[in-house]
Order: structure tokens, then C-alpha cells, then sequence
């Protein structure tokens, strides 16, 4: 009988845990699979053999990690290259893994096509399945990534409550919100979900749709005609016509797969929009609590996280390998995801963005079309599991890597 | 027969609204009061003859007010003095009003005690009532202000999140994270609550406790030589030996009350200890979700803030005038909150800070006493009512000011 691994990998999301825990879950109980290992930090844990035998484990804390935010086992953002197989490959063997299962984004899933690649190409009889995961929402392949949902409605719900406080004064206000999304605009777009129930965001910027200062002032002195408060949500990685980024990256951080780290779009809006107009202006950059707030969960996304995490495990069973396990929006009229697997080369390195239907004419805000679409995804609530009022969380994170959980 | 007004003022806070909620829900079934007016941005209302009449509301959009975050008929930051007093007096004559409810922190019960006293003075039979709020905890007279249960719910939950975001990738890291609380610490000291749960924050700075940037850093190198993350909760009013506030205020904005607008810490020590520890360091400031994070309320908090609300009412039914409504703690072992009204010139004006025995002999966490204060106060989680997953509010907020909802 052969052992599996199953790994996290690039920026945690809320709901990454949720699918490796039905993959998880699932695996313990199959008759066809001896042990379940953790590798800490992705594909490092592989490299470097700091694996967690999950049989080992209290099933308890397996089950708590579905709402423990952020990724349990930890993450890794490396580049692999060839001088790295012998390495993982010889872990593998050592181990007698016959499936390895990679919970991340386009960089991960080019991890799970090599290696699938490396092993078909030397016979080598390992199966490499990925589970999709990321706040940006940018994959190829899938209708949407688990993890967005759940931004998308800490965005929602954040500005709502955000909105009620910025209205409270007898005075004009600005409301500068970056949020993340990197080259895409997926999360800023969500959060035009709410403007017909609570009337914000008023304007929503995206890297998709050109922006020049000059028509932000405009925008913005229009809704101030209209309204004493206005709501803007800008993502981080908007751009002028000519490519440059809004956001000055002063210290040019670059990560190891070349993305430009950014943020401070918000604090160039302020810093311009304070000089136009006669308005208290504020302005907030999401932190990480856009990839954490398992107090905002979407139900739907962290179900259905689960449900692609025990998929993965169902196709490698089937015998599939180099593949992401997916899904799709059927056609009918009410929201039904669609459970599939698809070649994982289709995903990697490639960027999905917002189509330009998705907005209004103007596009600063949601057009019918783009408000149907992401309104299934932040529907539900969930409830943490709570002791003495503070979020009880699984004891499994990167922490007890040392403390030898596994036999 | 009588009418009543009910108004708000100063910061708001998550749960103001259940207080007004809960007094003017019993207001409206009284029968010696006539109409229950809500005064529009706080004593600015009456000023300027803008007032709501909820005899005139849908009940239901009452009682939605509950879960309805920050001050749902705005607020106002204004000192008042005598020249005021004639016009607020003609006002309360116009609508025959015999009570005057102020929802607010000390500022606002230096208002209820000037015009109680003004009222008693003239013979004016006009009762005026206290309803406390702050997120601040520094009110006298009361054991905890409401508000601050669902501000320290808020900075608790996002701090176990955000933790576990902190520690996914294998490499030391520093979390600051800049706390509200102008010159006291109680919301930064209540973080510690989570301590024995998720092992965070590892420090906490007070203004109420020494504070130089030597110390601080030793206090970080020696977590990061146990730990591989150091989590630093920090008070926005931190103060140097020599009084001076550790956040500069560069552009020295002082309110009408003479408070310095204060902010900044958390990159002051950002920049400090990035120069002197080998790990990545990451500072945020929690902005206003820390008073209107309805998603993460307190159970406790909000049912407390609504009790206190009708306490209110029922002491001014009562024949009281120029006191608060407040609640204390009971000597038993389990918590219990015991209700009753206080001078309200006991009340304003003063600051209530944080007893040095609630911290620990270093003083950067919690002592067991510290605990046992902080924990009952975030105890229960709240269901905001949703449509289609996004918080349903009561249409009620300061934008109805010109809809005359009013007869």
C-alpha cells in the first residue's frame, strides 16, 4: 500500500485548510492508503523531509483546521528547477508516496505540471494532483478559486460596516480602500456586490479598466454633488494608460517568481483627492486579513474548498495524475457548482482577469452581469468554533514542526 | 404627555445602537411618553431643529438598529457652551420634550451634566440622561463601557487570525499591530486574553506603562530567540519617559475638545526594529473596524449596551435627571453585571486608565487579575441578519436627514 503527502503552498487563504482537510479526512479513512503525511512549507517539508504523519494526529484537530485560517502546514514561494527532483524524488521513495496533492495558485500548479511531467517522462510511479486555491481569483480553468469567496466577503461586509461610520459626521468624507488582487481586479470588483443594498462603493478601480488621476477627480467631486460621503475601492495593482502602476513601488521588491510586491495605491489617491475636493479623506490598505478572516467566511466557499479537496483525492484514486481538481457554474438560473478535473499545464502561469462586461458603461461600478456572478459566492455564514469567546483553531500549524507530532 | 429625544455623540462604536434600540423600543410602548424623537448628528439636531420621529418608523427598522453598527443617527464632536443653551431650550419647548437621552463618552456626559444642571437652575422640568459608550473603556463610574467588549472581540479574533497568517513561511517575523485607545491601554491590554489560547500577542505597550525604544527591542530579540514570530500589540497613545508620544503627530491636529488626533506608532516601531532584528517586519494599524466590526461583535457587549439603554428610560421614568445609566461587577467568581444609575458629574471629564496590576511584572502581557477581567467582557458571537449575504442595516442612518421620514 503507498502513502500520500499533501502540501500548501504561496499566500494562504482562509479556506486552504478546508481542503485539505476533506482531503485528509477522506484519505484516512481509504483502504487503499497507508499513511498521510503533511509536508511543512510546501514543497520544502519535501526537500528538506519535515513531513507530519496525520495518522498520528488527533482526527479532532484534523477536523478544527476546516475553520483554522491560513495554511496549517505552512508555505513555501520557491521557483523549482531540475536540481531540486532528485532531492523530492528521493524523499518520495523513502516515504513509498505514491500521490502528492499541492493546495495553491499558478505557481503551485506549475510545481504539480513539472513534477507530474518529471515522473511520467522517468517512469517514476508518483501522482501529482493540485487543489486550487487564491484570493485573486485569477486561475485558468476554474469559474472561480476557493478563498476568493471568502474575500470577497470580508471585503463586502468591511465596507458595509465601514460605510455606517464614515456617514456618522455632518460632514463630506472620502473613502479610500485598497484592496489585494495583483494584477487583476477580481477582488475590488466583488465588492460592488453590496452597492444595491447599503449604496457603496460608489467607485470601484481596477487594473483591467485604464484610470487616469484626472478622471478620478472627476468621478469623485461627481458623487460628492450627489452624496455628502464617498466610498472608493481601488485595487492595488490599477494602472495609468501607459502601464505604469499607480502604487510608486518605492523599494522595488520583487519576489522570486518576479511579481512585483505592491500597495500604497491608497495613500497616492488620498494624497492627490485631499487637494481637489473640500472632504475629510481617508484611506485604508487591507491588510492580511483579506486572506484570513475566518470570522467573514463565505459558507459556500469554505464547503466547497472541502468538496475540491476530497475530489482530488477521488481523481488520483481514479488513477488521473497532472491534473487540478475544478469547477464550473452550470447554466440554470439558480448558482450550482459543477465538479470536474482539468489538465493542470492549462492553469499554470496564466492569469484569468475580470471581463469588461462585468462592468458598467463607466466602468466603476458592477454591471448586471458581474453582480450575478460573484453574489453565489459569498453566500452563508459559518460559525468558529470558539472557547472563553477566542477562535479555537487546530493545534496543527507550522509551529509543531519541531515538536515531533509524527512518529 | 410628554415626548422624548434620544441623540448620540462622539466616536461611535459597534453596538451605540443597541442602546437606543433598547430604550427607544421601550419608550415607544410607554404610556406616559408621546413621541420619541431621535435628534439628528447629537445635540447638533436639536441646535438645528433636525430630528427623526420613530413613531413615525417601521418597528422593524428599530429593531434592525441592534445589529446595525456605529451611530445610526450620526454624531457631532462639539464643545457646548451657554450660547447654545437658548436655542437647544427652545427646541425641547417646541416639541415638548420632558427628556433628553445623550448616547456618548465623557465629552457627551459633560454635556448631559451642563444642561442638567442649566435646566435645574431655571426651573426648566427637562430630565437629561446619560447612556455610556466608548470603545475606550475609560470611563469612571461604570466597570466597562459598552462598545469596547466588541472592540476588544474584534482586535482578539483578528489578532489569532492574522497569527496564523504570520507564521506560514519558514523565517522570522515581526507583526506590529497599532491599537485605538487615545491615552489609555485598555484596548491594546485586552488583547492578551488570547494569550493562553494562540500564544499571541507576545508583548503589549500601554501608555500607562514605561515605554523606550531599548527596551522594546530587547523585548523582541529575546521572543525571536524562543519564537520565530513576535507579535506586538501597541497602543496608539505609547508615551516616551518624558511624556512625549512615541507616534509623532507631524501635521498636530487637535479636536474642539483639545485632543491630539493621534496615529503612527506602528510605523515608528516598524522602521526602528526593522533596522535591528534579521526578520521580515510587518506593522498595521487597525483602523475603524476596531468601533464598528459588527461581524465580530461581542454577544455580551451588545446585550449589555441595549440593558443599559432601558435602564436609562426606566430611571428617568423614575424622576432621576442629570445622572448615567452604568453597571458594576458582582463579587461573585462567576461574571454578573449589577445595573444602576450614577451622579453624571461623577462621570465627566475624567479618564479611567488601566491598574497596574492587571499587567504582568514586565509589564508587556497580562496578569492572571488582567484576565479575568478582559475575558467575560467578549464572551457570545451575534448573527447579523443578511439578504443574499450581505449585512442587512436598518434603513435608519444620518442620509435619511432630508427623506422626512418624520411627520
Amino acid at each position: 500500500m503507498k502513502n500520500i503527502i499533501v502540501a500548501q503552498s504561496g499566500g494562504p487563504t482562509t479556506v486552504i485548510n478546508s481542503s485539505i482537510t476533506g482531503l485528509i479526512l477522506d484519505a484516512l479513512k481509504c483502504d487503499t492508503i497507508d499513511k498521510v503525511y503533511g509536508a511543512f512549507h510546501g514543497i520544502n517539508g519535501v526537500l528538506t523531509d519535515e513531513l507530519l504523519c496525520f495518522n498520528d494526529v488527533n482526527v479532532k484537530e484534523i477536523e478544527y483546521m476546516k475553520t483554522t485560517p491560513s495554511s496549517a502546514l505552512g508555505s513555501c514561494r520557491i521557483k523549482l528547477n531540475e536540481t531540486h527532483y532528485p532531492k523530492i524524488f528521493e524523499t518520495f521513495e523513502k516515504y513509498n508516496i505514491g500521490m502528492f496533492f499541492y493546495a495553491g495558485g499558478n505557481d503551485s500548479m506549475d510545481t504539480v505540471d513539472k513534477l507530474s511531467k518529471y515522473a511520467q517522462e522517468n517512469d517514476i510511479d508518483v501522482q501529482f494532483i493540485g487543489v486550487p486555491k487564491t484570493i485573486d481569483n485569477d486561475l485558468f480553468e476554474i469559474d472561480h478559486t476557493p478563498g476568493f469567496g471568502s474575500c470577497a466577503k470580508f471585503i463586502v461586509s468591511s465596507i458595509c460596516e465601514m460605510n455606517r461610520d464614515a456617514i456618522v459626521y455632518d460632514k463630506k468624507t472620502v473613502t479610500i480602500i485598497e484592496v489585494m488582487g495583483r494584477d487583476t481586479g477580481w477582488i475590488a470588483a466583488s465588492s460592488g456586490v453590496c452597492y444595491n443594498k447599503e449604496g457603496v462603493p460608489d467607485l470601484i478601480y481596477v487594473p483591467e479598466n485604464s484610470f487616469t488621476l484626472e478622471q478620478f477627480e472627476q468621478d469623485v467631486k461627481e458623487v460628492l454633488t450627489i452624496k455628502d460621503s464617498c466610498f472608493v475601492v481601488v485595487s492595488e495593482g490599477v494602472k495609468y494608460p501607459n502601464g505604469d502602476f499607480v502604487a510608486e513601488v518605492t523599494d522595488a521588491q520583487v519576489d522570486s517568481f518576479g511579481h512585483k510586491r505592491m500597495g500604497g495605491v491608497h495613500s497616492v489617491l488620498k494624497h492627490f483627492i485631499s487637494e481637489k475636493v473640500d472632504a475629510t479623506v481617508k484611506s485604508i490598505e487591507f491588510g492580511i486579513q483579506q486572506r484570513c478572516s475566518i470570522s467573514s467566511a463565505s459558507l459556500v466557499d469554505i464547503e466547497e474548498a472541502y468538496t475540491l479537496g476530497q475530489n482530488a483525492l477521488k481523481y488520483a484514486l481514479e488513477g488521473h495524475t497532472g491534473i487540478m481538481s475544478t469547477l464550473t457554474r452550470s447554466d440554470s438560473s439558480t448558482y450550482e457548482p459543477i465538479y470536474d478535473f482539468v489538465d493542470v499545464s492549462k492553469v499554470a502561469n496564466n492569469v484569468k482577469y475580470v471581463p469588461a462586461d462585468f462592468f458598467n458603461d463607466k466602468g466603476t461600478n458592477l454591471s448586471r452581469k458581474g453582480r450575478a456572478y460573484f453574489l453565489p459566492l459569498i453566500q452563508g455564514e459559518i460559525t468558529v468554533p470558539t472557547v472563553d469567546g477566542v477562535h479555537r483553531y487546530s493545534i496543527i500549524s507550522p509551529n509543531i514542526k519541531k515538536r515531533k507530532l509524527n512518529s
